[in-house]
């Protein structure tokens, strides 16, 4: 099957998901992608509403990301913040000037009805992107942290605020069992030749998106066309807590605790060549192992890992 | 009586209130000022509440009103509006960075339960401000124009995005049947010495505050020590639509017109130096003319008028 033909749904988080689409649409036409973003992340804020993964994979494609920060738009300014600190306001989650602009956009267009998929699409657009980016909900569902003291507090309160440096204990989706994928989600994945799982955290940004009512059954009932690339190398996450969320819930920090969380869902996963001794543990999960660079550290890596996840989703690997 | 024991409430709306205020913080020291500010005004855009007639107050008191706009705040940088007019977005609404940074914390606090009242403090205090300013009420009373063409638009869409540039039929003040005034605004008019009338809007900025529920007959129950300042200056407003507003409504558009609106609240008016013609005509409704120079073009000539107010109020002038 030639690439330029295949049609690809990612499930996405933030930082990790961003890069490998950067290095996707190096070898997918961008119409062929869809990237399903999870939203479990999102919340409000000074009346604002905040989509932080959303806006990652956005403002990446679009070549506009902050480096210096990692998060947020390339030219940013902070005159609201330091507004704000001088009333004492709640400044803990780093709001710049350029990135005010899409959360204005957003909430304004929310309030006046319009889902969150459309106004995605119109913030991906106005950035000239040409691959489908959609919120894997219009409804809400909010990703709740218990503590090992046994508070429960917002993702981005524990994430941001705190610095994910508190003990864990138990994760819990707010509102998923309400929520259900938006038809063009579930369009998306039942039309695609591949659905990869993009190098985010499995247990706050991923989970978040098959715990959708019906999802990972959909994804399940094509394990066979679908990929993981492990976030976990050599026993840590790239960025992120994703290593100690994994420790704390009992699960292995290792590709091979990757492709046992995914089995029912993904029959191959991708693993770095550090990892490559774990590839025989990977396949007691019936699990198809790939062996290659996943550090994603230039556009050029991120593209071949694209191509060696999508030759492996697609049996030619 | 010495001006240092006097207490006074301004009835207030924006920018002209706002130079009185200045001039009357000259005069009588800030912790025996309260300043009631008209909220009719608000708005909520792109989820943020948005208080003008505060905000111009606060500003200027505090010496950092943008003189460049004649609103939102000096220093001002124009980046989330940029990012907003890429998606399109609503920006007829100049939103200012800094400026966002207030809208930010108000929305913030009130969706935790402030009210407008205690925000409002909070945020003059960071100005350092001494003075009391307060919103006319707690609730939610918001102006809404009907144009000649019978259709029926928010304030601030007449007032910014058309520059009151529409011919206008009525004014209504939506939810000031329901709305009381604050603890805090009854009793500054109980206790206070002297009520000024501040030179604002009399459509649109002090007739929303004396809408309130029992408020007019409050400050009618002290008529004598009630002093309007004149906002008509020979025929017109020194600055917004005032007199067009005053005009399609059927009111005189001179000092004469305010005397009449007011005069069951007011004893006495200052009308300017170009109106003394028409100071015989004030006292046909019972109300004391006092002649001065009221365009505050200097800030002395602002502390002059507070000053030849409040001595007309005490009946000294």
């Amino acid at each position: 099957m030639n690439t330029n033909q295949l049609s690809v749904a990612v499930l996405c988080g933030g930082v990790g998901a961003a890069r490998f689409l950067t290095g996707l649409l190096q070898v997918v036409p961008a119409a062929n992608v869809t990237a399903i973003v999870n939203t479990a992340d999102d919340m409000v804020l000074h009346g604002l509403s905040i989509s932080p993964d959303l806006d990652t994979c956005t403002y990446t494609l679009a070549g506009q990301i902050n480096h210096e920060t990692g998060w947020g738009l390339t030219g940013e300014t902070w005159q609201a913040r330091s507004v704000l600190d001088l009333y004492g306001g709640e400044s803990w989650f780093g709001l710049g000037d350029r990135d005010l602009g899409t959360h204005l956009y957003r909430t304004q267009r929310l309030s006046e009805g319009a889902t969150l998929t459309e106004v995605t699409a119109e913030i991906a657009q106005a950035w000239g992107l040409e691959l489908n980016i959609l919120p894997m909900t219009d409804d809400t569902v909010r990703t709740r942290i218990t503590l090992d003291t046994d508070e429960t507090i917002d993702f981005q309160r524990y994430f941001v605020e705190r610095r994910h440096a508190d003990p864990v204990k138990a994760v819990h989706f707010d509102g998923a069992d309400q929520a259900t994928p938006s038809a063009a989600v579930l369009r998306a994945i039942d039309t695609c030749d591949v659905v990869v799982i993009a190098p985010s955290n499995p247990i706050v940004s991923i989970a978040p998106v098959l715990s959708l009512g019906g999802l990972r059954e959909q994804v399940a009932a094509r394990r066979r066309s679908t990929v993981v690339v492990s976030p976990i190398i050599g026993g840590s996450a790239v960025k992120g807590p994703a290593a100690d969320l994994l420790r704390s819930l009992g699960h292995e920090v290792s590709a091979v605790g990757v492709a046992a969380i995914y089995a029912d869902v993904a029959a191959h996963i991708v693993i770095d060549t550090a990892d490559a001794e774990l590839a025989a543990r990977c396949r007691e999960f019936d699990v198809t192992p790939t062996v290659t660079n996943t550090m994603m550290t230039e556009p050029d890596v991120a593209a071949h890992l694209a191509q060696v996840a999508i030759d492996a989703a697609t049996h030619r690997g």
